[in-house]
């Protein structure tokens, strides 16, 4: 039951990718809307609010796309540092596609405009909040003292790792970033 | 001996200022010459190649401060943990001076012009470089085994932690970093 793309969601799907591609203000309207193949008149009809509101909407889906990410790689694990090994080679098999191009969703977006815009400085704490919140309730499922700063010393090692790759061109920092989450998502259990 | 800034020189520092608070393409010109104070016609004379070559001056300003930065936190230390602690406390103290809003320097434009620009790109992955051996220099000399590993995974934790640290308004990522490293940091000594 595959449903064709609607506007809206072709639109928000090429926002996505030109933001972690180039950031929020490198991308322009005409961009999104030459990408996605939607007519121009409709972006104003889906957005009324503009392009902080398409932003804000690109940010959620891939919100929710990270977060079954990450509950796809806890799913069988049997200790949080190899979930957490799981979710790095993930992520970094989703850069590696990108061909080494495409930062992560909310921080293109948050290094260009937290704290200046309320609104998109509101999705993207909400954002890494439900992620901490999913790696969180997998680490007390998995016994461990301390989740929430585990889960934050995660997506740390994640975001920072994506960093790293995007210059060097390489997987290897996030091979890095899971070592020293082996190391400390360990050492308490 | 204090020298009054040039009027290039509070350029580069202006822009600095404004690519760690807005991205590279959210500043503008215009309000680069506003904040600095410079008179508008210089601008092309000191930057004949434009806003790109203001960016790469800039980052490699903040490069060479945060070099410095890596020299004096490990100066005294007697295990590579220790400086990066001491390290993890100074960018916070930064970061924190800046009513938590301004990122890493090079992060900053990176995530907007990465592999996009060829200059900036050459620009970026430099100073990441300069980074990594300036702390690789400090794990050989206290003994460490994979000192390559261990800088890369501190630029890893640092940067990871002042994204986190800016949607949280928060020092604590930066104490999540500085724990990652700690266990880490010592494991193999």
């Amino acid at each position: 039951m595959s449903e064709k793309p609607t506007s809206r969601g072709r639109m928000v799907t090429a926002a996505a990718h030109l933001f972690q591609k180039r950031g929020y203000h490198g991308t322009g309207l005409i961009e999104i809307l030459e990408a996605s193949g939607a007519p121009k008149g409709s972006f104003y009809h889906h957005f009324p609010d503009g392009k902080e509101q398409l932003a804000e909407v690109a940010m959620a889906m891939a919100g929710e796309v990270v977060n079954a990410m990450i509950d796809r790689a806890f799913a069988n694990a049997t200790s949080f540092s190899e979930g957490a090994a799981r979710l790095t080679t993930d992520i970094a098999d989703w850069f590696e596609r990108s061909g080494f191009s495409e930062g992560c969703p909310v921080t293109s977006v948050l290094l260009e405009t937290v704290p200046g815009s309320e609104r998109l400085t509101a999705a993207c704490q909400a954002i890494f909040q439900s992620w901490i919140e999913a790696a969180e309730a997998q680490a007390l499922r998995l016994g461990r003292a301390d989740p929430n700063a585990l889960a934050t010393g995660l997506l740390i090692a994640l975001e920072g790792a994506w960093i790293v790759a995007r210059a060097q061109r390489s997987r290897r920092p996030f091979e890095i970033a899971a070592a020293l989450l082996i190391n400390s998502g360990d050492r308490a259990s």
